[in-house]
């Protein structure tokens, strides 16, 4: 079994509120130095056999990013990230 | 800046609707030996000055994460992970 993972953010020029969110309640928390916070997705795909990194990015592409605002890399897991 | 990755997942034993929802839809798109997809969230937190993963671990536990259901791992990003 082999996994692939697959990160998804949205395009750093596309705002992204959650992130903000976090970031503005951080202060409150006590906690500073922090500049920003993004927020996206991590989708790990376990293949039966083989990773297949040209079929992850096809996934990625049809059902798991949106193209319009988000990138998306795609790599072979290496156990702990 | 120093940037700091945190990756929060379902834990293992809770279901995941959406990651099983995408791996439902892959036969119908033509793909074939995946075996599951689990989705989770990837958060990029940049520090103004050094990495801080003491802090980011403790933004993780009181914002990012639940941890009654999900699990996190913190790191300092490589630059393209």
């Amino acid at each position: 079994m082999a996994r692939v993972v697959v990160d998804v953010m949205l395009k750093p020029e596309i705002l992204d509120p959650q992130g903000q969110a976090v970031a503005n309640a951080l202060p409150r928390l006590g906690v500073s130095g922090v500049e920003s916070v993004r927020i996206g997705k991590r989708i790990e795909i376990d293949f039966a056999g083989d990773a297949d990194l040209d079929r992850a990015r096809e996934i990625a592409d049809k059902l798991l990013a949106n193209p319009v605002i988000e990138d998306f890399t795609v790599r072979v897991s290496d156990g702990d990230a």
